[in-house]
């Protein structure tokens, strides 16, 4: 994970830098608590927190990382949980860049 | 609308405040672009951005302006989206708070 979220989004667009399963499986192991979506298109992970303050701020601070990598996740949110998908359009499915993001999701809270 | 963005959320809690549809159809149609969901406990709204950072922008005003009510929706973004969802889960379905919370985020939206 430490090696992930230290590289940064890079434009990944054209089916070439889609991910195979291997790969993908591969970097998922490094990913704890993240999965494959059901249409393998996808990574995704609930997050729990103890309000909505502390949601809204996770929100912030994974959205500022988003902005900074230009690469944006789905967030679905409500009082204290935020579900976080990321998916790399450009593919039609995952690129390192989804991995990279949320490398750096795990980043954000890391103690 | 304006007399409902006025007014600010009270505990509502229990089957009493539960609002029949009636008042439900009423309040929905002094809000543009609100409809009641499938189940008829919530109402819902797909708000359009040009970019990801007025879609956060706009999370955060909604956000604010939940926790100040103690009232808070489920928020489903992405890049150029924000779907709202308002409901009132004390009373199982939806309470005048909901609209008073929708009326507060179009006021956010007026020009």
């Amino acid at each position: 994970m430490t090696d992930l979220a230290r590289q940064h989004c890079q434009p990944r667009k054209g089916p070439e830098h889609a991910l195979d399963r291997t790969t993908i499986d591969d970097l998922l192991g490094q990913l704890p608590g993240w999965s494959l979506a059901a249409d393998g298109k996808a990574i995704v992970k609930d997050f729990k927190f103890d309000d909505f303050h502390r949601t809204l701020g996770f929100i912030n601070a994974v959205g500022f990382m988003a902005n900074h990598e230009d690469h944006h996740p789905d967030i679905d949110a409500g009082y204290g949980h935020c579900h976080l998908l990321w998916s790399t359009h450009d593919v039609g499915g995952l690129s390192l860049n989804d991995f990279i993001c949320a490398a750096r999701v795990e980043a954000l809270l890391a103690r």
